[in-house]
């Protein structure tokens, strides 16, 4: 085993879902806990963080540690997703570091209805490591106290501090130190607000600055430590289209998951991950890569006005992309639309190039290549194009991670078998789940 | 007191404005010190650095010295920002420190001149943290020379070699240890021009890289360590808006701070951090954020030609926007307008927004939606737009800086009273230096 | 001497070239080694890599050692580069390591040979820095099994794990350590393939991410320690204006070299980091930088449609760009245009740029200002344009970088001195190595 072996079932973790504790005024403080404690399926979130910090106001919060006691009690078990409460700390102020501590105790106690269904804790606001070390020894006294084994409880922190992105740096070597149980760390979860306000960064609307460097230093540093990173939350949760942005391009960060406020949300934020059920080719022209569609012969058709071709004769083309115009023979012609054109692969084609690439392996090919064809058509003329890669193990190894997230999502998630049967059909979810296996 | 509060009287600074100590031909080599220690009210920077590096020839920094202790001498006393000499220094070069020693030795003897009038020091060419060590070592034997309390002088550094950027990292954990006096530390300010020697980093016109990575962790490095970062020079002087967007870009980032090479640079610079006296509403078209113009009934009017607007029946409307024509109901119309507009408050809406959401949690609520409405016009047609934001504690603290800003201003720069009460009214300034107090 | 002097001939590295050791169902499995080896000019690469991983089936490794010990000892002699095999190696698998280091014996054998013509091996895997001492400690024995002096064998590593990633940061000062002899290192070279896989990354077609911030600090990293960044493999090998652009980034990084796939690709790279033979100017328009052409009378030409100039009264011109229409008088329009254009230096402008600075500085001044004029026409009228820039000593030496490089390739390539003379004249070249020194 390495440092780098994840210590958790979950290898990906898709959807953090905050609840508040307890809300003033409500006829049952707890009822947002309760409905939340309910949801199945895609509307059910990987990871389901009853929120004693923000989430609920600071009068609540006691009122909140009980409600998490007896709702978590009386629904964890069977709850689909893991459960992991968020407590009260500040790496500034030893007080609420305090009362983080002692919600703690009583939320994990086994004697109470939780202690059992809680899979561990979710830390806010930690300063550099020496003040993760001090939240992970009130874990070990809590699990002492408890008769739980040490590391048994995992807690995933919050990263909105200038200090505990530094710290990311040094999770692994500080990871296997005798003296503490930091190996229970699960996630690292960006708080871009609270960030926001320790960096003092302003923008002239108030809008929060994207952090694309946090968010690449939390991703590198969960993958140094074999830990899960995670967005924080999109407060514009009508945007849905927005937030899809933001997971595309935390994904490309290696950034798998992403907080949600709503179960819409979490529903967005389970799917997005997962490969399309099909296929689409997209064509680039302006600054957009434009999807395609598919007529009824299979010819794929551009339907937007910046893009024109037309035959002028035997072997030339008159190409418009773009406002500009060129006089192009049938290579050049191929070579501009290979260029312009890219292919996003379905659940069922990433599986069958994996199995392609595994038969050739098997027969002694190191590297093999995998084409693509299709009729294009612009204006009024169809062409073919043909595009191709080469596939080595490399290749093979960096497309697999969808595949790693799906047999995930599967294992664990056996709630939302139905829902993807329903999107992927039953044979090509059998197949995604076998391959590479 | 934990290491991120901060070691000195500014929280904040706005503008690093360095002056050459002596000039060679000059009937009066000081002409150019004696001139910026005049400088008052917006056009005085908050830290004034007698440049006797890189802005002093080799052959008059022993003349600069000279003239940093007789005009500073003379007119500290009155200056109304801090003041910090820059000495040589180079990380590589023994002979280049000794002198950067000597040339410290000789400004800060307080039966001399300038002894008392000066802050602290600002030194180049750092290399690793063991090298910044050097320099606070001599610093603290110059104390010990000259009768002063260790620490007493501040130290500030141009973070402009990859060996000091990767320091960065580590401040805030020896700035702790009782080998050093790093506690004195004050700014870190990037030095790009020697930076981008030092990385040999190319581009085909030579302009400068942009550099952002090296921002985001100068920034971060301060945050963690309770320092102040700068940004370096902006060479083309002439060119204000360009100035303008950097400085905007690097808030973004947490640096609030500008190098400045000239007063009309530091006035600039000294109003760009500072909320805009009214608001205004943006709208996006193209790729860019247009201000809206106001006309005589309030109403916002965009008088560009990349959008339009046509009611067509009752309930239907035809929005034109970036070359795209859609037929919407009024509710898809005012979701679109939504995403399209932004506000930009003033520095009366901030206070007003924080005095709203303190009152708020007087009266026990800890969220609260700020609505904010306007009535659109695009082509011929009127809409009401309403935009709103939920406020909680997180959110009303990362809104605070700018006021944070404006208070440490307030506070430190009485010379700047006058400057602000004319722009902003005498009200709006009261308001604004008591609000979250 | 300081750490940050290199440790290597070689101050710039432009290409790295891989070729398979062995090549199953091909007469002769060492064909691609043996043409690789006879490669000379622009053709040849700065660092050859017989590629015994990736490049080559594992089944076919054992047959890749014998193939690099005959063909490196055949031809490395009059090899014009340097050669720097791939061994396997991984962080997480002993058994790779341990055969890792059986190849760096048997390749290194004096009494075989290729043993005098390795100047050292290239590991790719690399975990953390304890594993890049594994590897380090690995050389060290394979020297004194063959009575080679400790550290004379180079170590260059690909950066494609975050664990590696991280272990940049400290890179500098492990270097020094006496149980080690990192000193050894000579290339960073990023993987971004795997490195996606690590960071278990997606995109939706599949894409590499850009990974900008690990090649920033893959280039820091080399700068601290003074070693050299090198940007891994660029698949699309037919898209040479995308690979010219990756480098364009590459080089504001402060990253000089790239992997080459094709001795093609080697070609480009090799001229890419040179400045071109001769200068010309760009006007921004639209988002793009276009290259203006020259008339016979010298007068530049802009071609486009995007930017219009009419002359409407004595000091009154129409200004058209960007479908933008102003009129401005001629201070106005010549800052405009200032603004608008900008100039890349050929090799000879940046010979007469420093020349000219460095007779200002003989004479006893330390900034000058560099002018050059032109005259620019946009539609029927013509004005004439001039830009000045302040030179200083650290302009003069951030300037400095592409004639170093052009001096290093001089000076190391004998085998390029005619392709050289062909490209910017004899004369030119006798003075790009003679300034500065």
């Amino acid at each position: 085993m390495t440092v780098t072996d994840r210590h958790y079932d979950r290898e990906f973790v898709r959807t953090f879902f905050t609840s508040p504790t307890a809300v003033e005024g409500e006829e049952d403080s707890a009822r947002l806990l309760e409905s939340a404690a309910r949801l199945r399926g895609m509307e059910a979130p990987d990871v389901w963080v009853p929120d004693n910090e923000d989430a609920t106001a600071p009068s609540m919060r006691e009122e909140g540690v009980e409600n998490i006691v007896r709702v978590v009690g009386e629904h964890g078990d069977e709850f689909p997703g893991e459960i992991h409460p968020r407590v009260v700390w500040h790496r500034d102020d030893p007080g609420t570091r305090h009362t983080g501590f002692e919600h703690m105790r009583a939320i994990a106690d086994p004697d109470e209805g939780a202690g059992e269904q809680v899979d561990g804790f979710v830390i806010p606001e930690v300063g550099d490591l020496d003040d993760w070390k001090k939240a992970d020894e009130f874990l070990t006294i809590v699990e002492s106290e408890h008769g739980l084994p040490e590391g048994s409880l995992s807690m995933s922190v919050i990263v909105e501090s200038a200090a505990a992105e530094i710290g990311l740096n040094r999770l692994r070597e500080e990871m296997g130190k005798p003296s503490n149980n930091l190996e229970r760390l699960f996630l690292l979860v960006d708080g871009e607000v609270d960030y926001t306000k320790d960096m003092r960064a302003m923008t002239p609307t108030g809008a929060l600055p994207e952090w694309e460097t946090l968010r690449h230093n939390t991703s590198r540093g969960a993958s140094a430590a074999g830990l899960i990173a995670v967005d924080g939350p999109y407060d514009d949760i009508r945007d849905v289209a927005g937030y899809r942005e933001r997971m595309e391009a935390n994904r490309a960060l290696g950034m798998t998951g992403i907080w949600s406020l709503t179960p819409g949300q979490v529903e967005v934020a389970n799917r997005a991950p997962l490969p399309p059920a099909s296929g689409h080719w997209l064509l680039e022209v302006g600054d957009e890569s434009v999807e395609l569609t598919t007529d009824d012969s299979g010819t794929l058709v551009y339907e937007g006005d910046d893009a024109d071709l037309e035959q002028t004769a035997a072997d030339t083309y008159r190409l418009t992309i773009d406002g500009r115009t060129e006089e192009v023979d049938a290579d050049e012609l191929h070579e501009r639309l290979v260029d312009r054109t890219s292919y996003v692969p379905g659940l069922d084609d990433i599986v069958d190039s994996m199995e392609e690439f595994e038969a050739a392996k098997e027969a002694g090919k190191g590297a093999i290549a995998m084409t693509r064809d299709a009729t294009l058509q612009l204006g009024d003329t169809a062409v073919d194009v043909s595009r191709d890669r080469m596939w080595d193990e490399a290749t093979y190894q960096a497309a697999q991670t969808p595949i790693l997230v799906f047999q995930d999502v599967y294992e664990h998630r056996p709630d939302q078998h139905d829902e993807l049967a329903e999107t992927y059909g039953a044979d090509v979810v059998e197949r995604a789940t076998q391959v590479g296996n």
